[in-house]
C-alpha cells in the first residue's frame, strides 16, 4: 500500500450512490492497479457491492453514519460535520492518510468543508474550481468556474500559475500557454482588473508557461490556448452556456436526423460515425472538476454522472497525484 | 413614400459591400414592398447594382465620399465624420428623414456615432446591444451584448424594460417573461448588483412582462425565458461561447459523418435532414443586433454575413418600426 496512490472516496455523494461510486472504483482499478481506495460511507452497502471484485489490499472501507444532502446549503452541509462521508474523506487527506480526495456530492458543501479542513498553499489567496474542457485539438484547463465571484488581478495571476501547473501535471510533455478570457482581442477592451492582469502576465517571464493574451468566448474551443483564466462568475456562465449550446444542438440534430423514414435508415447506416461523434463529446470523458489552491487537491465529480464518469474522475485523481500538482504549484508561485 | 417604412442603409460597411447590401435590399423588397430604402454610399457602384431591380419610388441613393473602416478604432471611425456613409445614414434618422438605420460596418464606431447623433430616451441611462438568440421553442432576446462592461441595477432594470418592449415589437401576441443571467438559481448566488436587481424586478409588478427570476447559462436555450438580461461583459462572453461551441460541435459532426465511405453515402442519403438542421441553426436567420435606448433604433448587421443575412437584418428593421419599439419603451419606462 505504501507505494500506491491513495485516493479518499466519498461514496455517498451524487445520484445512485454508493452503487455508481463502487462500480466506478472497480472499473478504475482495471486500468490503475497501483491505486488504493479509502472508501467512506455505509459499510454494509459498500462491502456488498465491492467484495470479490477487487483484491482486499487495494481498498479499505471506513464506515460513516451521516451524509451531506444535495439539497443542503453549503453551510448546512458543513454543519452536518464530522460524521459525514464527505467530511471524513477530506479529513483523511488533511491527516496525510490519503493523497487526494474525490466526491460526487454537494459542490458548495465540498468547497466549504475543504476550506475548513485544509490550509491554503502559501501565497495563494483564493482557491479556484478548474475543469477540463474539450477543444478541436484536445483538452484545455479552464478556471475559475464559480468558486470566486469577484477576483483581483492577484487572484487571476494565481489562477494562471495553478492552471498551468495543473495542465503540466496532466500533460507532462507540453509547455502550456495561458489566455485571459475577455470580450475583445485588443488591449483596450475589458474591465480594469483584466487589463491590469494582462500587464502583469505580459511583463512576467515564466519558465512554466507562455502568455497568449486575451481570448474571446468564440475561440475557447479552437485548441490554441491550453489554460483559460477567468473570474468565477464569467467562467461559470461560459461553461454552462457551452453545456446548454451543446445540448441544444444535439437535440436539434436528433430531431432533424430522425424526421423521415430515409433519415432514420441513413442514420442507422451512419450509426458508427454518430457514435464516434457522441463519444468525442461525451461529458463523462472529462468528468472531474479540480478544486485547486489548497495544500491537498480536492476533486469534484459531476453528481449526475454514471460509474464510467466517476471512474474517469478517479483517473483525474491518479494523474494529478502522479503529476505532483501541489509541488508544481509551490515551485511556481 | 410617406406611408412607407423608411430604412436608412449604410451601404459601405462589412465584407463585400456594397454588393451584398444592395442584393440584400433587392431580396428584402420582395417580401416587404412597403419599405423605402435610403441608401448611403458610393453612388456609381450602388446605382449599377440596383437599377432595374427595384422600382425607383422605393429607394434613393445619397452619395457619400468616405467610409469607416473595419480596422478603425471606435474613435477613429467617429473622427472620419460627416462624409461617411455611416454618419450620414445615422444623421438621416436624427433628422426624421428615416425611421431606422442599419449598418454592417464597424460596431464600435456605429455605437459611438449613434451616441453622438441621437438622444437617449428619457430616464434610460445607458443604451444596450441586444440580439435574437435561437432556442428550443423559437427565439429569445438577449441584452446587453457588449455595449456596457459594468452595469448598475438601474441599468439592468432598464434593459429588462427595453428587452421586453423589443420582444413584443417583434412578437406582438406574446407577453414576455424576463430572466436575469446568473450562476445559480437560488436567490443567494451572484454578485450584489444582480441580487439588488432581482429584488427590484421581483417587487415591481409590470403589465408588460413577467419576471422569471434567475437563469443559468445551460438553460438559455430551453426556450422558457423570452428576454435574458445581463451586463455587457457577461452577455458578450455567453454569446461568443455559444457561437464557438456551435462551431466546434458542427465541425466535429462533419468530421465524424464523413470519416468512412459508408458514412459519406449515408450522409448523402440524409442530406435533406442535415440541411434542415443547418437551416435551423443558420446564423443568417437571426442576423441583426439592435442598439436600443436611443430615441431612434439602430440595427447592426454582422459584417461577415452575406446578402441573405443582410436582407434578414432589414426585416428586423421593418418589424421594429411596425412594432413601434420606441413608443413601447417610452410607455413602459
Amino acid at each position: 500500500m505504501s507505494d500506491m496512490i491513495k485516493i479518499a472516496v466519498d461514496a455517498m455523494g451524487g445520484d445512485n450512490s454508493p452503487k455508481k461510486i463502487i462500480d466506478g472504483i472497480i472499473r478504475n482499478h482495471q486500468s490503475n492497479n497501483d491505486s488504493f481506495y479509502k472508501i467512506f460511507g455505509d459499510e454494509n452497502k459498500i462491502s456488498e457491492l465491492i467484495k470479490g471484485k477487487i483484491d482486499n489490499d487495494h481498498y479499505e472501507i471506513l464506515h460513516t453514519e451521516n451524509v451531506v444532502k444535495s439539497t443542503d446549503s453549503p453551510l448546512e452541509g458543513a454543519k452536518r460535520g464530522k460524521n459525514t462521508s464527505m467530511w471524513l474523506a477530506i479529513e483523511s487527506v488533511k491527516n496525510k492518510e490519503a493523497d487526494i480526495v474525490v466526491s460526487a456530492g454537494n459542490t458548495g458543501a465540498l468547497l466549504v468543508v475543504s476550506k475548513l479542513n485544509l490550509k491554503m498553499i502559501e501565497n495563494i489567496d483564493k482557491p479556484a474550481l478548474s475543469a477540463l474542457w474539450p477543444n478541436k485539438k484536445g483538452m484545455s484547463v479552464v478556471l475559475d468556474l464559480g468558486a470566486n465571484i469577484e477576483c483581483s488581478s492577484k487572484n487571476l495571476l494565481d489562477f494562471s500559475i495553478m492552471g498551468a501547473s495543473l495542465y503540466t501535471s496532466l500533460y507532462p510533455n507540453d509547455k502550456p500557454n495561458v489566455g485571459l478570457l475577455n470580450i475583445g482581442s485588443e488591449e483596450l477592451k475589458g474591465n480594469e482588473i483584466i487589463k491590469e492582469t494582462y500587464q502583469i502576465l505580459n511583463d512576467k517571464n515564466s519558465n512554466n508557461y507562455d502568455f497568449a493574451g486575451y481570448i474571446e468566448g468564440n475561440h475557447l474551443m479552437d485548441g490554441d490556448v491550453n489554460v483559460i483564466v477567468s473570474d468565477g462568475f464569467t467562467g461559470n456562465v461560459a461553461l454552462k452556456t457551452a453545456e446548454g449550446t451543446a445540448n441544444f444542438i444535439t437535440s436539434e440534430l436528433k430531431t432533424a436526423m430522425t424526421g423521415t423514414l430515409i433519415g432514420k435508415i441513413s442514420s442507422l447506416l451512419n450509426i458508427s460515425n454518430l457514435n464516434k461523434f457522441k463519444k468525442r463529446l461525451d461529458p463523462r470523458l472529462y468528468n472531474g472538476a479540480i478544486f485547486i489552491g489548497l495544500d491537498s487537491p480536492v476533486v469534484k465529480s459531476h453528481g449526475g454522472t454514471d460509474y464510467i464518469g466517476f471512474s474517469n474522475s478517479l483517473d483525474v485523481c491518479y494523474r494529478i497525484v502522479k503529476g505532483n500538482l501541489i509541488e508544481k504549484i509551490k515551485q511556481n508561485i
